[in-house]
Formats: C-alpha cells, sequence, structure tokens
C-alpha cells in the first residue's frame, strides 16, 4: 500500500462523517429511547468473544461471516461478532437468568468478512430487540409491532411490505421425505434462488410418493397474498404440523393487520432465511424503494439450550446505517453555531459555559485563527453584558 | 472448550448488563452534548480498517496492541482498531479536509490483544475529542478544559490531579546526547520505571560530557509541583527548545490553574506516555481512588503527515466505562415500568401507545404469562377509561 492510499477504507467498510454520523446518533437514541419504553432493557455485550460462543446454533452461514482471532492471552480463537442475537442469548441464558419473560434490546457495531450482497455494508449498526421466555403468538405479534414501529420512526419511504414464513413447513417436508442432510441443503439452495427447472430435476431423481413430489415442487409458488394459506391447507391436508404452522401464520398477520393496517402482508413459505437458526415464524420487512429486507426477524426457541438453557426466544433486528438511506424526510439537526472571541476573561468564559448548558453550540476562537466561516452568529460584549448576534 | 463454558467471556473482556448499561448510554449521550455544545463534530470511523491506516505513526505500543485480520475481498491486511484518535487524524487530513481548525469527537468500542495492566479492560468504550488546525495554547487549553469537563460531568470522585509533561525535553536531550534509537529506547524504559540505579550505570556507561550526564540523571526526578520548571530552567540553561517547551507548559498551567482553581497540578518532564506519537506537551487526569490515568491526551502535530496532510493537532481520550467506575455519584435511571393487560383492544393498544409517547414505560403481558414481577404499577379500564395505579 503507497503513502497516498493509506487514508482508502477497505471495500464494503463504511464510515459516518459529519453531518451524517450526528443523524445516526439521533436516531439511535431516539430507537433505543422506543425500546425502553417498551420495556426492553438494553444490553451491551462485547466486540469480540469465544468463537464458540458466537456461533453456538446459528448454522453455517455466519460462521463464513465471522472474522477470527488468536487471543494471545488465552491461546484460544476468539471472533468478532457478526451478529448480537447470539450474544443477547447467551446474556438471557447465563448472565441474567430470569424466570419470567425477559426482554432486551442492542444498538452496536459488527463486522463481516463478506457483504451480504453487493452493495451491503461489511460494517453495519445492528439494532434490535429480543423477546425470551415466551412461546406463542402475543410475543412474536409485540416483536413484528416493534420491528413496523422501527421503520415508522425512522421514517423509511414506504409502503412497507412484511414478509412472513414459517420454518414448520420446510422442516415437515424434509422429514417426510426423508432427505438427508446434504440433499436438504442442496433443496434449501435451489429454493432460496427459486431455481424451479433445479427443483423439478432434483425432485425427479428423489422419486418419492407422488403427493410428497406435489408438495416440494409446490413450496417455491407458495407466496403470495392469504390466500396463500389456503392453498397450503388443501396441499399439505393431513401434515398436522404444517396446518399448526399455517394457523399460527395466519393468527399472527391477523393482529398485525389490524394494528398496522397500511402494512402490505405477504406470506412466502419457500422463504428460510436463517433456516438453522429459526424454528417458527420468520419475517422481514421491505419497501420498494430498497432491495434488500430493512429489517428481519424470527423465533428460534433452541438457541439458548447450547448455553445449557433453552428458553422460548423471538426478535428482529436491523443496519441502522440502512435504515437511514432509506428515510424519506430526516430530522433537520444544525441549529447553527455561535462564535465567541478567544481569550480568557473571566466574564466571556462563564457566558460561554452557561449558554452552552443551555443547549447553545459555541466555538470559542483560538489565538491567531483566521474567522471560522462556519459560525452564523457571534457572542459580542454589549454595555458590560454577552450577547448573541447575526454575524 | 466444553458446553458448560460457553458463556464464559475471554479474560479482560467486559460486558455491560441492565442496569448498568442504560447508566452507560446515559452518560455516553450527555458526553457527547457536551462535545457538540463545543463545537466538536461527531465522527464514526469504523471498527476495522487497512492496518496501514491505523498504525500510520503511532508507534509500536499501538501495534502489538492491535488484532489483524486477513480481509478475504482484498487479501490485504486489516487491523480491529485499538485506538480511534489515528481514525480520526485520518478523517481530518482527508475525508473533510477543512481549511480552518476542525473539531472532531467519537464514542466507539475499541479492541486490545492484551490489556495495558490486569485490571483494564481489553475492550473499552473509547471516548474523545480532537482538535486539527490549530499550534498553539489556546488549542491545547481548550482540549486540557474538555478532559476536565468530561471527569466533572461524569462526577469523578476527586480531588482531580492533572499531570503535565512535555516530550520536548527529552526529545532535545536524545538528541544533545546523540543517542542511538535502540538507546533512546532503553532509556525510555528505564525512565518510565523509574529505574534509578539502572540509569545511573547506564548514564555512566554513556562517557558524556558532565553537564549532559546530569540532565540525564535529573530528568527521572523533575517531578511534583510548579518549582520543578524552575529546576529545569537552571539545569536546561541555554537549550533553546527545552526552554521554550518549559514556557509552553508554564502558560498552559496557569490558564488551567485559572479556569480549574480546584484542580491540582502536577509537572512530570520524564512522563512520556506515547512518545513516539506526541510532539509537544502531554496529559492525564488522575484522582487518588484509581490506579491509573482516567483520562490522558496531548499534542500529535505529525501523525497527519503520514496521510498526505500534516495539520496541528491535539486531544485527549478515555474509557467510558472506567469512568463511570470512578464517579462517586450515578445518575438514578428507574422511573419504574408499568403493566399493561395482554390482548388487542384497540383502546387499550392506543392507551399504552400514547403513554409510552409521553415517556411512560410499559410492558404488555403476555399470554399465559405469570404475572412479571418487574412492575410497579399497572393500567387498568376505570370508567370507560384506562388509568394507571400502584399494584
Amino acid at each position: 500500500m503507497t503513502l497516498a492510499d493509506r487514508w482508502l477504507l477497505p471495500d464494503g467498510m463504511k464510515e459516518m462523517l459529519p453531518p451524517r454520523a450526528r443523524l445516526v446518533e439521533t436516531m439511535r437514541r431516539r430507537l433505543l429511547d422506543l425500546y425502553h419504553s417498551w420495556g426492553y432493557d438494553l444490553v451491551m455485550p462485547p466486540l469480540a468473544e469465544h468463537l464458540e460462543s458466537l456461533l453456538t446454533g446459528v448454522g453455517r452461514d455466519l460462521e463464513l461471516k465471522t472474522f477470527k482471532l488468536t487471543d494471545q492471552v488465552s491461546g484460544h480463537t476468539l471472533g468478532v461478532r457478526a451478529d448480537i442475537t447470539p450474544q443477547v442469548a447467551r446474556i438471557d441464558a447465563h448472565r441474567l437468568r430470569t424466570e419470567g419473560p425477559s426482554r432486551l434490546c442492542y444498538c452496536g457495531s459488527v463486522l463481516h468478512t463478506r457483504p451480504g450482497n453487493k452493495l451491503a455494508s461489511r460494517n453495519p449498526l445492528q439494532l434490535g430487540a429480543e423477546l425470551y421466555g415466551h412461546a406463542g403468538v402475543d410475543s412474536d405479534v409485540e416483536v413484528i409491532s416493534l420491528m413496523l414501529e422501527t421503520l415508522d420512526f425512522v421514517g423509511v419511504k414506504g409502503p412497507i411490505s412484511l414478509d412472513l414464513g414459517h420454518v414448520g413447513v420446510f422442516s415437515q417436508l424434509m422429514k417426510d421425505a426423508a432427505l438427508s442432510a446434504s440433499q436438504q441443503d442442496d433443496f434449501l439452495d435451489m429454493l432460496q434462488r427459486k431455481a424451479l427447472p433445479e427443483i423439478s430435476a432434483f425432485v425427479e431423481r428423489l422419486s418419492l410418493a407422488p403427493a410428497l413430489s406435489e408438495r416440494l415442487l409446490a413450496l417455491p409458488r407458495l407466496s403470495g397474498g392469504i390466500e396463500v394459506l389456503e392453498k397450503a391447507r388443501a396441499l399439505f391436508a393431513g401434515s398436522a404440523s404444517v396446518i399448526v404452522a399455517l394457523d399460527y401464520l395466519e393468527h399472527v398477520a391477523k393482529r398485525i393487520a389490524v394494528r398496522y393496517p397500511q402494512t402490505d402482508l405477504y406470506f412466502d413459505l419457500g422463504e428460510l432465511r436463517g433456516y438453522h437458526y429459526h424454528t417458527g415464524i420468520v419475517f422481514a420487512a421491505y419497501t420498494p424503494h430498497f432491495g434488500q429486507a430493512l429489517a428481519k426477524g424470527g423465533r428460534y426457541d433452541e438457541i439458548g439450550r447450547d448455553f445449557g438453557r433453552a428458553r422460548p426466544a423471538t426478535g428482529f433486528s436491523a443496519d441502522l446505517k440502512t435504515l437511514l438511506e432509506t428515510a424519506e424526510a430526516l430530522p433537520e439537526l444544525e441549529q447553527g453555531v455561535v462564535l465567541a472571541p478567544s481569550g480568557e476573561d473571566a466574564s466571556l468564559l462563564d457566558a460561554v459555559s452557561k449558554l452552552r448548558q443551555q443547549g447553545v453550540r459555541i466555538v470559542q476562537a483560538l489565538e491567531g485563527e483566521v474567522v471560522p466561516g462556519c459560525c452564523d452568529r457571534q457572542l459580542v460584549l454589549k454595555d458590560k453584558q454577552w450577547v448573541i448576534e447575526a454575524r
């Protein structure tokens, strides 16, 4: 790297400069205050911890995304967190050990070895909320509501659509078809890409019972409005666990539709983001103005087990920087700067200090400094009083 | 690592749980707002960047503290930041390119391969402020003032003492004695440890002119009150650059003494924290209740040169978590939680939403949940109105 290039950031690493950084900070505060008002307690897990703690129960996707470090102190392998959710699950399972439901929220930087897609940042500012200790529609509705409130707070350009899925449909199908782990991975990959010809060929090679083949072939097409649930009920008639999953989805959807009538609901039973991680409903919010999910989450009841305490869990997360990029109208932050003269005059320093305490932004000029162009007003002495006037 | 140990954090990595995390967040906001009111603009540099950018001009100490990563995207070596100051210097030199002085502040997590001392955290929450583009007493006084205001804001248990030093004394002495780089490192090491017998033997072996030997031998003892400056003036008579440095120190000290009369001033001309980094005055704040510096900083005029734009620079930084550990009285944060009944009743949801907007913290009960013990009040329906009452 030549001297002239030292200021370059690695591809996909983004930094926030003035005035944008202040906007991020302002929104961070508002959202954490929102979560606080819903009863979510803030946690601040560390940037790095033992790799095994970070990757417990979360699947290979996250492992590939995680930077590894060697701890000189212990010789153990550490990871730089690529996702905060497993850290929060560890905290719920081991550090807090609340008996009833616990509500936790966070906002912090994570690091990814590779961007999730070409446009994605490798250092998102992840924020989210997690609800532990309750299995059922109520907690999923609460978490989805808080996710939608988040988008509303940020002022994301609408209309917002909410995608709902349930990994129970896919996992029951895998069980029924008795696919091996590697076959499941292959099918999952085709499904994510909605690669219909590949799926046809794959299903044909399996030589399953016709009803089962039909279900596998139909899965990538089970997306759309609420009618998808009826189609799925017909297709999966007799598969009790799938019917339970479909009923659950409908129940959640109906309650969200009442609370957020302006949100478009969309069902996608072939959508399996984080299949190795989630155990029930999965959800993601989109806007037509942005090609990726703005926020996403789901139920992941099993994660605490590897920390020695399985608890029901549901939550969502988002990249705050991405949310702000999709916001329609951003809050106006600049209130202007007042220029105070340089010097140590006690009455001047006193006036500056009092005004700053009142929230006035004051820069004191430095000796020899060419008068800065930044300030729209100035502090001047008039009749022995320091007063602010226009420049 | 056994399953039962997965929840353990690596040695020296600390995390913040409720309610402490909220306290850290509250103080973070207050301090960033303080810096904002002084005209400092917030920046948010990335967690990781090219190793060469992070280590430019900062010396070997920081290199040893920095975790290295291989970037899969480019093949370059990246570092996880161990200090945010060089990142802010890069931003000033290359991203902002302001002509006049620029004032920047930040608050973010850093990672250290090894703790600075046995008690130190390996993941401090570093916060600080930097002032670029002005060389002179005014900017150093401003930055030291802001550092002292920071300790005052946090409520650090006093009395606060401010240590002042100047690397110009040591560096002129090294030049006069014509020591090699490795001799300088050896001497610096002995000086930091105040290892007087080793220093005597070392100086004897050098066989320098008597006046020069005397200066080297005196350096570790040049600490104490303002009288140290007089002693040094006598000892370094005729060494113009040292006299300039001593005058500078005295000038800064006098102004700080007027502004902060309750702060104890202490001079230490053998104190050379960050010698390879700093170029002028260095300062650190202490309290008798804590064995390490609470906050420290200094002038580092050369750092921007390696980014292609040398600008005068001065600044300070601190670990916010350490500051809070030394605070006398922490703000009372808990305003209690209101329990709302579960359900989808429109008037209930509306009342909950309005109260939350007013800042009331409300948890809505979840179906089947054993009544949580967390809440001190509850929301009940009385005469068709939802009202808060004691539980």
